[in-house]
């Protein structure tokens, strides 16, 4: 373990600068635009992983944008890790409420700002230093290694599915190592133990068959945005339950011991408000801050317009409404099953003069990391070698919708590994990544190799 | 009259072809890069008010758009008409939604589609040409002619109360007249005696101090998007009433006589869903399609956004959402009330964990002409002797702020001698303007100088 750690402390300056290379390519995959920087940025990632040591890399195109491959194979006989991450970024929009560049990295106070700088780039890009260091250390590779970085993650990794179907030989491995997530502190390490599913949709809703005058026709015709408030406003309750019905049919409760265990995690009320401005928190009754982001299902607006909404005004009566919303989901709850419920809900609440048509975006489903898997063990175990102690499991909010593919398609479990922190900003402005937080992961995932042989062996 | 008409009739080409000049300035006063368009429409009216036949023309500058005036006196112990219209129009988008360029005038079936073709272009240009036509004739005008020709109507008129009251001498009149509103059809010639007042406000809701992931805080802060369609969706009751504390509190309600009068226009509320494309009208509980947009205060919002509102997905949970809200009033409700009883019942409707701030846009009084007024009685029988029938009197639904300030400050009644038609699209893509309409109009209105002047006489 010495000489990896040598070789890191040695070359952590060069890590940092290739890794600000890579985040000066804005990689945004939602936006067509940006097609010729996809393919650029999977192409510094091909170079990285043969630098650092693969003995075989390969960027395989896709109907969207490709998918990039690596591996390096020592010995058939060893447990195989295959790392994911994704090369693709959130839109940066708002551009006006960033304090730098997006896409010219800029160092702060310890903390890299740009836009993938933790999602992803930052994060992935710590198993291919950390893969280099252990191939520079000369010593002998615990596990054999395979890498998967993707280009669609941030639009629902639409072509990833067929590619995990099609090269299911070529992507046998004994478990998916992700860094995708965030920890609470370094000072306090946790492990995400589990990732929501994901709804997203969006619903278009249709007044009158052209924009009229407000005063001539104000008062007599369905006003579509009045209408889609109306539907919005409908979705939950007075105690935030959302009312699609059907929506918790499937949803696992957590026992009291396990709402316990999460009670146990370090957190503050006040401090969270005091963070985000907020006078007071919102939620669904009867559970807690972090039950409200990690067990239980949510519906979010996460855009809305029509009508007028240049500088000064306009009297019009639009012809046409639309809001882009998404439900997180928790095991049991099907994407799919979600899906089809929120939208027959939503054209259901359509009122008189008013058509209300939805059409899914992407999805995926929830998933959860069994905390006796051998795989959560070596992590925990990693860990506990480089902080001192160990990790909390938590629940994590957000949403990976390709691990429950994963373990359906190659039958193996995914563990998450994640350095980032809840304020990094992503798919915000002013995204950021700690530079601390890079080096102790780049420090960390030679462990969890190491003791994913290890617990292998003995399993 | 003859010598009025043959001129017309000499020259009907070259006064379209005047009209399509104007329309193809974008002389949109809400958008600062148009100003040097508005100072060139200013100038090409101030060119065809002297070439028709005016004394005296200027151009006064104000801190926005500059106001044309124009005057004829060939008499001071005649009376005086006091033409008022505008040459500003509304922003043309959503441009992809126009079958023409906006400002490149297109004639098709006998209509010129274009913006500002009938709002209030087309209308205001029908009196320079009634006017030359009366002075080409020869004979003695009827009366005293001055135009007052602003550049700011579309964004509430904000530099024309100080410039009437700087300018009380140079305006003094017996009759305001104004052609900015529509008739029900040539073959169902109307007169509306009444315009409705506006308030206009723009809403501002602030959830987080930051943009956030949905999946990391949603479930757990209040979505300001959700909030603001809360708001609103609690602007109407079950009945289509606006829940506004005090809003219908000096709301004059018309008499059974008023709207058994109004019932007699035809109307037929299938071809109005069937021409809007909707399968169902809508409105307050207990009046009629055209009482809602006559005699009955209303509340529209006229647009709203917030969040992600680009190509694809993002899932974010925004720090903000914004809505522009406005109302239209009828007498005798005040325009400055009513914008703080809206502003204060939407900042009361604030949730948990939300911030809301509601700014004023601008608004105008209602108006109203009554009907045994020589104003109208002169305007009916120009009508009459054109069209051969009475006009019918009707409440527009649209506003015309400066109506209640004309009177204030002048002393004297407005009369509206409309020649558009509901369906010319003010506001919207595809505005038009029958030419048939601007040629009947030109026609009218010398009848009305003449019968003004003989009523005025005799009063």
């Amino acid at each position: 373990m010495a000489n990896w750690k040598e070789f890191q402390e040695a070359n952590k300056d060069r890590f940092l600068n290739e890794l600000l290379e890579l985040l000066r390519i804005p990689s945004i995959s939602a936006r067509s635009e940006h097609k010729d920087d996809m393919l650029k940025c999977a192409e510094v990632i091909k170079e990285k992983l043969l630098s650092a040591g693969a003995d075989k890399v390969e960027i395989y195109p896709t109907p969207g944008h490709p998918v990039v491959y690596g591996e390096r194979i020592t010995d058939p006989a060893k447990p195989t890790v295959l790392v994911y991450g994704h090369y693709d970024v959130q839109p940066a929009d708002p551009l006006e409420l960033w304090h730098s560049d997006p896409f010219d990295p800029t160092i702060k106070d310890g903390k890299i700002f740009a836009r993938g700088a933790c999602d992803d780039k930052g994060q992935f890009y710590m198993h291919i230093k950390a893969f280099e260091s252990m191939v520079a250390s000369g010593e002998e590779l615990p596990t054999n290694v395979k890498f998967i970085i993707e280009g669609e993650e941030e639009i629902g990794s639409p072509n990833l599915a067929p590619f995990i179907k099609e090269h299911k030989e070529l992507l046998k491995c004994d478990v998916i190592l992700i860094s995708d997530t965030a920890m609470i502190s370094l000072d306090t390490p946790s492990i995400d133990v589990g990732v929501r599913g994901l709804t997203y949709i969006e619903v278009e809703v249709t007044g009158p068959n052209r924009d009229l005058h407000s005063g001539v026709y104000g008062g007599a015709v369905n006003n579509p945005i009045t209408a889609l408030c109306n539907i919005i406003a409908q979705l939950h309750d007075e105690n935030n339950h959302i009312t699609i019905p059907g929506f918790y049919d499937n949803v696992l409760e957590s026992t009291p011991d396990e709402r316990a265990l999460m009670a146990e995690a370090p957190f503050s009320q006040e401090e969270f408000n005091s963070d985000l401005g907020i006078a007071k928190e919102w939620g669904e009754k009867g559970f807690t801050t972090n039950e409200r982001t990690g067990i239980r299902p949510t519906l979010e607006v996460n855009g809305i317009w029509g009508g007028y909404t240049g500088e000064g005004s306009k009297t019009v009566l639009p012809s046409k409404a639309f809001a882009k919303i998404s439900c997180r989901l928790v095991p049991n709850q099907g994407s799919h099953e979600i899906e089809q419920k929120l939208i027959s809900h939503i054209e259901s609440l359509a009122p008189d003069g008013i058509v209300v048509k939805a059409k899914p975006h992407h999805g995926g489903e929830p998933y959860v990391t069994p905390i006796d898997s051998i795989s959560y063990k070596a992590a925990a175990a990693a860990i506990h070698d480089v902080f001192g102690k160990d990790p909390i499991p938590v629940r994590g909010g957000g949403s990976i919708p390709i691990c429950a593919l994963f373990e359906q398609e190659l039958g193996v479990k995914v563990v998450f590994l994640g350095f980032g922190l809840d304020s990094d900003n992503l798919h915000s402005p002013n995204e950021k990544y700690d530079i601390a937080n890079f080096y102790k992961g780049i420090e960390t995932i030679p462990h969890f190799h190491k003791h994913f042989a290890a617990l292998s062996a003995k399993g």
